[in-house]
């Protein structure tokens, strides 16, 4: 029984040590931005990642957390696929992307993208809290943070894992089916106790690239009611265009790709939103 | 610590006994098929419900399991928002949509659809278990189990809890970012011995209803690539259909109410495969 006292006991040091590192390592981050979604497939990642382009273009020291453990695509989105994190003295280094975003994904860390990580809980907790607290970030003006879709369990226990987080971007598609899981993400984002930066409604509409006709796929406008109604902010509409799959797939930032389309434009307004949010918190991070 | 140990044996009777009357109670069901998909946002609902109105028009005997602990989407797509279950001395009854299809879902459960179900894992799977060892099914030819998107806990352990599935079907899009997750939902079934009756490819391209243009949104082919790759059945491809949305937000089946679109027809060739994969089986269920 003593000896079980013992491991306990130990195990408790350990998290304690980890929580404590984590804390410092993340201390030189201005700002934490967690991206989430109440559904998966609403373009999240491909969002997180436009967006971090987007401040990385604007000056900022960006890096990008990808805490998706099941459905890790931000290292594809940018061209990263097949890298793997370095490890030196002080710990694990991030890979550096495009625009010198560092990113740390559990898809660094599969021996096969083919392998489904069946981890049960409190496993999987424990080793995303190790890692996390031996990632060297260096100075960075603000990461984002690409949660697991959902209101599960699993995207709050990374959540609570994550100190002092700045706030939290919705990300939704305009159906009505969609608003009611926003919902359920801005009562979770609550529960946490984290500000809600805003929602951004994505996939809004379509124009047709051959004849110009606007068709609303999945809906629009449900983004923007759904904010009204909760009464929080919206942050802007980006419509559907196939190129964002397309360069997605390739690994390029359609937010460079294509900097004149619309949906570029649209990402930019959201981007000064964002940045407005946090020169509003007199933060550090948001000196540029 | 005798009453502890009593404890734990008094549990352990518990789970004994509701997984006998799960047993029982899904033992007069011809047949269960399991729809999942790596990533949420591939349209699994839509293609669950849709599915499930098809096969009971042709005759069978049709439930839901929308087993979607965080999303039940079910309910709205079937104009079922806001039904109860109904207890009586027997059990739990199922609520009784079109074309006579018997619905269990979390959001009947949920007392205000904008609350997240933050439960976390051992209490979840008890409260699962509990509630489908009291569902009484009747006589079915056919269940459809929406499972959580994704390869992770949730979908684990709920298939854990569901008694000899006939098979899987996994849903996706096209895109290539989705095809990696497909791989882990192909592993996924594998790990857990269940066959794969095949892969869906669901808004795959689109036609401008203004001008017939074809625009491959999410790109096109990936999920038939996929399959060929991994020497497992394809179903057949759905192209985005602007009204499969508007439909489900409506709750109205889109299979009936657009039953000369090309999804519709593209959904009615799937069902006719799924078909001869369980009359392969020569099980009872079968039989109409």
């Amino acid at each position: 029984m003593s000896s079980e006292l013992e491991v306990l006991e130990e195990r408790k040091r350990i998290v304690e040590e980890q929580e404590e590192r984590l804390k410092i390592k993340m201390g030189k981050i201005g700002h934490k931005i967690a991206v989430i979604s109440g559904k998966g497939g609403v373009g999240k990642s491909a969002v997180t990642v436009n967006l971090a382009v987007a401040f990385a273009v604007n000056g900022y020291r960006v890096g990008i957390l990808d805490a998706d453990i099941h459905g890790p695509s931000v290292p594809k989105m940018l061209g990263l696929s097949g890298r793997r994190l370095e490890v030196g003295p002080p710990g694990i280094f991030p890979v550096v992307g495009p625009f010198k975003i560092r990113v740390v994904s559990m898809d660094f860390l599969l021996p096969d993208e083919n392998a489904p990580i069946i981890w049960r809980g409190p496993l999987k907790m424990a080793a995303l809290r190790q890692l996390l607290s031996d990632i060297v970030w260096g100075e960075l003006d603000l990461m984002l943070i690409d949660l697991p879709p959902g209101t599960g369990d699993e995207p709050l226990s990374i959540a609570q894992l994550l100190p002092e987080m700045d706030g939290v971007i919705i990300v939704t598609i305009p159906s009505e089916v969609s608003q009611i899981v926003v919902k359920k993400a801005v009562n979770f984002a609550r529960t946490l106790g984290l500000p809600i930066i805003g929602v951004i409604e994505n996939m809004s509409g379509f124009i047709c690239p051959n004849c110009g006709a606007k068709i609303d796929i999945f809906q629009s406008g449900g983004g923007e009611k759904i904010a009204k109604e909760m009464e929080i902010p919206f942050l802007g509409k980006i419509p559907i265009d196939q190129r964002i799959c397309e360069d997605s797939d390739r690994g390029k930032p359609f937010i460079i790709e294509h900097r004149d389309s619309p949906a570029s434009k649209a990402l930019m307004e959201i981007v000064q939103k964002i940045e407005r949010f946090l020169n509003q918190k007199e933060n550090k991070g948001g000196e540029k």
